[in-house]
């Protein structure tokens, strides 16, 4: 084993956990892995990790990742290892506020703390096109950088712990807005027969349309000038009440479409209805 | 004026209704204009336009396009026309069923009628990628297909003249979407003083990687097949619940988040907790 190959515990066996554990085995790194349940270990050991009995066995390595199902569970998994003058690198999904709160903890116990999240699925762990974003401390982040880099291109976001969390939440929520857009779409247009098949490849290439139109609305966010020559909010607001008019009158759910035209609408009779759609974040933040 | 040129006549000379003139004369097209206030027409006069002085005598063509601001504001402009014989293509925005009610009025006066959406800015208009789709009469589609080539890529959606408006609500309503959670994760992260030219390019990597889930979610839609190796619908319904808190936590709205954590909560009730997310369709349809 070369100079550059580490330990590296892993606590946590389920699906990220295990894709994690193969990836980092795969590299070549010495992997001690350990889960409430053991039998979810059997195909990594099988490709040469070794089986801790409990967590501080797992935690006798250069750098620990943490992820377990909700950190409810990881607190007590933590509270059982001896991590002190150690580097742990939190991957457990999770809120800002419980980022820094293990932050906090990991700092009166002497550990370097480093929070993660992955944008990625489970399948992806190791692939290009992998992203992981970090956040806490920096040194020990650097330290363990080329470890890191197996998982997943690694995005150091800054020393506020929470920052990771932070982004991921933002991120998801535009995952969750577009797939939620995109469902809709699918019912709407299935309403008339319309099968997701041929409705698709156009949704996609509308959807790259769309994500051309993000940065200037960024800029405009970015600077509050929210003059268009392009498209005023009060235009798209009326269509927002044609798409929830036409999801009833189609016998389809308008949860979605009907918050985003009260938001909508908030913006303009707060009198933005000439101003740009970037105008609508007034009412959000 | 070689054969391919026709005689187009613009009814509506707003932002849109004076771009598609434009890209006409531009084409080498006769183009007629009418708008209620002239004024407006100055601009395509001066590169060639003739100015109608009324709704008839823009109506004397080979085929007249409408791009007024409403329906509303629309059919006494029509009736103000002589169409009989004609083609005419209703590019005002609206919904499917006012799409059927003036594809069935021309059907009444005899004219060969198509609805067509617009999916571009004015901008955009004759530029590579605008798309327009349409729906209604094949024969006239056909039939004017190199005029309405000029405008932007024509794509015919069926003999139903309520289609082309309902692909538009559709794919609006993901535009709709991905806005609101792109606006929504610009006041997240700014909360804690995150610049959106720091977070747009992660947005839009982000957002590259959500249009390649969908294909897969359409496909799971179009089965009923809601089994996932992936990441389970619990799992997105609690991180909905975390963006939900995390929003409020940072003193922020959630309208948009709360209305899809109520969306996904109702499917994980009805027990597609461990399905895709795609099952939730089965909550909107």
């Amino acid at each position: 084993m070369g100079e550059s190959k580490k330990r590296v515990g892993v606590l946590g066996l389920g699906r990220m956990g295990a894709a994690l554990a193969g990836a980092l085995l795969g590299a070549g790194h010495d992997v001690v892995v350990w889960n409430r349940s053991p039998l979810k270990a059997g195909p990594l050991l099988d490709r040469g990790a070794r089986l801790a009995a409990t967590p501080a066995e797992a935690a006798d390595a250069d750098v620990v990742l943490s992820c377990l199902s909700t950190y409810d569970t990881q607190q007590p998994v933590l509270d059982a290892t001896e991590l002190s003058g150690r580097t742990l690198v939190n991957l457990t999904s999770g809120t800002p506020e419980q980022a820094r709160g293990v932050a906090k903890w990991a700092s009166s116990q002497g550990i370097d703390y480093v929070d993660g999240v992955i944008m990625a699925v489970p399948q992806g762990i190791g692939t290009p096109g992998a992203r992981i974003l970090y956040s806490g401390s920096e040194t020990a982040f650097d330290t363990q950088r080329a470890v890191l880099e197996v998982l997943g291109e690694p995005v150091f976001l800054g020393e506020d712990a929470g920052l990771a969390a932070l982004y991921d939440l933002a991120l998801l929520g535009i995952m969750w807005s577009t797939m939620g857009g995109y469902l809709h779409a699918l019912a709407l247009v299935g309403s008339e027969g319309v099968a997701p098949d041929r409705f698709t490849p156009m949704a996609l290439n509308w959807l790259t349309a769309v994500g051309g139109f993000l940065p200037g609305i960024g800029a405009q966010v970015a600077s509050g000038d929210y003059e268009t020559e392009v498209s005023a909010l009060d235009i798209n607001a009326a269509g927002l009440a044609m798409l929830v008019e036409t999801s009833r009158a189609q016998g389809i759910g308008a949860t979605v479409p009907a918050a985003l035209k009260e938001l909508f609408d908030r913006a303009v009779a707060s009198g933005h209805g000439a101003h740009a759609i970037a105008s609508v974040i007034e009412e959000i933040r």
